[in-house]
């Protein structure tokens, strides 16, 4: 197959032709600086109200929460150390799960290396779901702030979110409630008020925005102290002149994201479930890691027993399909993932792990490709990794 | 005249064609992420490593000194409280200037208001260079950042930064010395070690790249506690998915202005020239501000005695005149700029403040009809506003 099969979608998508179109007006036609007053500095700013607005739709709630950063990490870091620094008078105690992206988790590191915050990491069960009972345990009188993610990237287990707000705001209504939700936009609702957070953020590239670009809603009333000084753009909120066409962009990509959504994820799901039963029926010590039913719709990730995920990776790679182990973000590393840690998988289990992210456009023809691939892939990997307990073929 | 006249490039500036097409085929056809091991991904990491080279040759640096930012901003943020928090066991004295822009400003006032910094604003005389003698003896045993700027971004005044660079490693080698270069970038020569600098920030959208892109250098061995945490992208430095096609536009946008410098500078300085001998000689009770040689070539700023700044951006737009009071992003305020109450003008004078940028697409016609234009401008605003001692026509 000459044609590239990309199932790593939860690492990143191509943007919407759509959303290239909508961008492309304001890089030559289009340019002004929002803050300046004239005519073209005045249709930036009405491009960038409109996106709000839009955006505002989709979350349901009022296009003033929302504020623009340039990605899901920034969004998550603003979150975090934003209630962090503003409450600090009140409480130092921070409460997040053991399976966060590292925009969560590196950042509650940093306030506690370098700002004297402590930190309840929750533990999960083996399908990845949060431990309720731990997190009511943990909550104290100085916890300022809850940082729970909406949806697993490597795994795809989705949080009871509403049931972790009940349980935080039944203790104590100023407890801030965070949700990392990147790898949920564009597939699951986000409509803010039924989840119950008072954060959430966003990142387009992962529903066909590009790269570079991002959201933070927050709740009207929350405290947070702005990390980014300098002019008074989103409201003092996030100095820095406004990613103008990337802004358009996410908003359009956002709005064909939900206005598709009904389809969109069927056909990821039907994907994604041929290859849980597929991969799962022809390949002999697989295990689907994540919630069998509480996962995300296209997210089909495994670990192998015996077998090395790297080298599956590169064996894919060879045969033209492009799939990921876990995170983007940590790829390059061979430690064992902090989220398949968590699960406390065997070790010889959790270093042969694939995830495999469907899309919009991926076909059956792709997924056709991969399961005629991969189980010869993965003996061919067991069969070079007998230290990890693989059978020789 | 219908065409647009532009004269507001130090705001932001259109992106050159030449750029977009270099970003396009980043967003549909090489979407990978940078951190994925597959060909895809691989192929957007050498895209990053080659605008890196290609930037590092403008700045004469290594390329793993530069981090790539969202913005001027956040790259000013990055490197004022990166040094900051990094040295806080050595010292809590930072000095700036009182007219850097707000970027740098309202960052250390940050640091002041809620970690307990220790801010020096040096003054600038009445061209607005900053007073080195006041420097010297600012410069104390827990100093730990000098942040000065290397070219104004209202008034256009070039500060002296090799000297200053000498004052502040005189005093003490490891007093780190960092400068806004945004409105410098793609202008003023960049090289680093003839600046004397340890960090330096860019902004892509001040030469023809898109809003939403900066970049800071940071000498190999700088103290800098990194702002944003996430994966471990940009040597750890800032965590985030990188944004690939602005990141390949910037780097693009930066060459070309380099390979072009001498024709386009030339060009931007001659219409510049023209703007501040012409209005100096038609408009009575004008003054130019800033250095009158120590400038930026394409920067012509004014006050106009008794005449109110708004009112005369306005009637310029309604001449198709795109122009500004000072910086964008504090437009909207009717504030006297803190640049000009810097310079000591009189009131009446400082709120009669235009800057006049010219660009590489700027032509003798534009200027003409701004020439055309504005003192009638002038002398209408002047006639509506007797309280700031206008005359009547």
């Amino acid at each position: 197959m000459t044609e590239l099969v990309y199932l790593d979608h939860a690492a990143t998508t191509p943007v919407d032709p759509r959303v290239v179109e909508a961008m492309l007006p304001f890089f030559e036609r289009r340019w002004g600086n929002p803050s300046s007053v004239y005519a073209l500095g005045r249709g930036a700013k009405r491009a960038l109200d409109d996106a709000r607005d839009s955006m505002a739709e989709v979350l349901a709630c009022k296009p003033n929460e929302l504020v623009f950063t340039s990605c899901g990490t920034e969004s998550d870091n603003l979150a975090i150390k934003g209630v962090a620094f503003a409450r600090a008078a009140r409480g130092k105690h921070l409460i997040t799960s053991k399976i966060e992206h590292h925009a969560v988790l590196h950042t509650c590191e940093w306030l506690q290396k370098h700002f004297g915050f402590e930190v309840t990491y929750l533990e999960v069960d083996r399908q990845g779901l949060v431990d309720l009972g731990q997190l009511e345990a943990a909550l104290r009188d100085d916890t300022v702030l809850v940082s729970i993610m909406y949806a697993n990237n490597e795994i795809g287990t989705i949080e009871p979110l509403a049931e972790i707000a009940r349980l935080v705001k039944g203790k104590r209504q100023d407890i801030v409630l965070h949700t990392d939700a990147v790898q949920a936009g564009g597939v699951l609702p986000l409509e803010v008020d039924r989840l119950g957070v008072d954060l959430l953020s966003l990142s387009g590239h992962k529903f066909y925005a590009p790269k570079g670009v991002g959201l933070l809603y927050a709740r009207r009333g929350t405290p947070l102290l702005p990390q980014q000084q300098g002019g008074g753009q989103e409201r003092g909120l996030r100095a820095g002149t406004e990613n103008v066409p990337y802004i358009v962009g996410m908003a359009a990509a956002l709005r064909l994201a939900y206005e598709e959504r009904e389809a969109r994820c069927a056909h990821m799901a039907r994907l994604r479930d041929r290859l849980i039963e597929e991969i799962s029926h022809s390949i002999p010590g697989s295990h689907l890691t994540g919630h069998p039913t509480q996962r995300l719709p296209n997210n089909a990730s495994f670990v192998f027993e015996g077998a090395d995920g790297e080298s599956i990776l590169l064996n894919l790679d060879q045969h033209g399909i492009a799939a990921s182990s876990g995170s983007a973000c940590s790829s390059g590393s061979l430690e064992i993932s902090h989220v398949l840690r968590a699960l406390r998988l065997r070790p010889e289990l959790a270093q042969g792990s694939l995830r495999l992210s469907t899309g919009v456009k991926t076909t059956d023809v792709h997924v056709d490709h991969a399961l005629a691939v991969l189980p010869g892939v993965v003996e061919r990997v067991r069969a070079r990794t007998p230290a990890l307990g693989g059978r020789r073929a």
